[in-house]
Order: C-alpha cells, then structure tokens, then sequence
C-alpha cells in the first residue's frame, strides 16, 4: 500500500516569499533582498505581511515554487499526497487556495485536499511542511522545506530538503 | 487529557434537508415532504440538489439544526472539538461554511476548522456524522445523526443519534 503524504502549500508548492516581497514593494517602494529575511520570521521580516494575506488576490496569485510540478506529480505517482494547509486563519484564502491548486496541480483532485487551521489532527506517514510548529506534532517522518524563516532551525527529528530537485532524489 | 470528537456540518449542525426542500420548491414549485425522502440517497430523492449544493448562497443561508447551538457549546466545553466537513467538491461552499460557522456557533475557532473532500485521515476519539462512509473508516467511537438518507441503515458499529438533544444526553 502507497505512504500517505501530507504536503504543505505555502513556502513548499506556493513562493510565498516572492509574493511578500513583491506586494511589499507595491506597498512601501523597498524591494527586500531575501537574504535580509534569513532567519526572520514572517512577521519580523515583512512589515505588512499580516495585511498582505488577509487581502483578496494574494493566495490566488502566488508564484509556483520551482520545480513542484514535476515534484509533485512525481509524489503523487509514487504515494498517496495530501494537500494540507493552513488556510482557515485567513477566510478569503479559501477560494483562492483550491483555485490555484487547480489550475497549477490539476492532477490534484478535491479528495486530495484539506485546509484547515491547525494540522495536528491529520494522519500520514511522511510531512512536507516550512512550519517547525506543523512537523513537532507529525508523528511520521519529517521533512523540513528550506524557507528564510527556518533556515537556521536545526533539529535532528527534521530532515532538510531545500527544494523540489531535493525532494524529487530524496523521496 | 480531553477526548477529540470530530463533528460533521451538513446534516448534523446544518439542516441542508429544510434548504434542499425549500430550494427544489423554489424550482419546481412542488414541496416535497421529509417522510418522502426517507430511505433514498440525496440524489435519489432531490431532482436539483446536485446543482444546488454547486450554487452560491445554499451553504450561507443553510438553517441551524435544532439544538444544535447548545449541543456543540456542551460538547465544546467537554470535549477538544473539530468542526470536520466535505467541502471541496463545492468550491463555492468554502468561504460560505467557514462564515456560516461564523454567524451561529461563534465560540469555535478557525483553529477548530477542516474543510477537507474525504474524512479518513483525521484523527480522533469520537465522530459524528450522517454519513456512514464517513463513519466506516473512522477508528474511534462512532455515532450516526438521523436524516432520511440514512433512516433504514443500521450496523451495530454505529450508535444512533436522532437530535441535538440526544447528543447532549448520551455524550
């Protein structure tokens, strides 16, 4: 039987960092450099980040991560993927969020999704997820996706992967 | 430590039966009654409901369960409550069901939230839900919330739960 495996959306198959930075820029003016953000949190380390994804469009217009397609849909040939995120918190993310996952992963079918606000509650066996506070819960393996925020996070219960190349060999 | 009990929206605190009564009576001018519908799946029984569960305004204008109010602010105090619904198969459901939540049972959190297609992979101690396809798989203690659909099952997995009052009472 396929391992089930719960995939994040945001800073995993979403660039939500250069969605920040650029909404940040329409805002303010100042392009960020993301390597100011490294070791940051979100809020830290963008001024208007809490506005930015309450705002309609934000979620629906997020940059692809490199690679995730052909990432993905290899993980979805090879287990049985679950598309989880952390949604809730900001209602208008919703629509956008299963919108955008239709038309970016459109081998992802509405059974495969879960939004929700806290993932302690969902079963796998291996976790893709840039959220420390997501994976310290998960009771299977747990793999790290390198983002600004948790680049200096070392915790040996995490595996790091930095991006889809490196889940597409190590997975 | 509290139990987790994982409580279904459509058909436990939301009557869809009232609004798909009253929506197919909106189209087709016949009032169907509830004894009509006993023992036949949705579909079987409600000519529109497919296109109605599709169309905007049905989730948000849903009526509250009797009791329903009360019953889930009991179980909120006893129990570590998870509003679980299917939700993505009706895009459109999603920031409904989120704001109906909202509107009439304001003591659950965004936290508390899961708007999923398949129920398997949440975990808890306790579901209640109408569905028994949502219930087969569930490994925790199991009740079923009578609505026509389901008058006739009976397997001795389940335990019966005809209204919010019972709820109270046996949980």
């Amino acid at each position: 039987m396929k391992k089930q495996i719960l995939v994040d959306m945001d800073g995993v198959l979403a660039d939500v960092y250069s969605q920040f930075i650029e909404w940040e820029y329409k805002e303010s003016g100042t392009r960020l450099k993301i390597e100011e953000l490294n070791g940051k949190t979100e809020t830290e380390a963008l001024p208007s980040c809490n506005k930015h994804v309450r705002s309609i469009g934000f979620f629906r217009t997020v940059p692809v991560m490199p690679n995730s397609f052909e990432g993905l849909k290899y993980l979805n040939e090879k287990y049985k993927v679950l598309i989880v995120s952390s949604a809730t918190e900001y209602p208008k993310s919703l629509p956008e969020k299963q919108a955008w996952l239709n038309e970016y992963f459109p081998f992802i079918t509405w059974e495969q999704m879960i939004f929700c606000g806290r993932k302690d509650s969902i079963k796998g066996d291996i976790m893709i997820d840039d959220h420390p506070k997501n994976l310290r819960t998960f009771e299977g393996k747990k793999y790290i996706f390198s983002q600004p925020h948790n680049l200096f996070i070392s915790d040996e219960q995490y595996e790091r992967v930095s991006d889809w190349k490196e889940i597409m060999f190590k997975l």
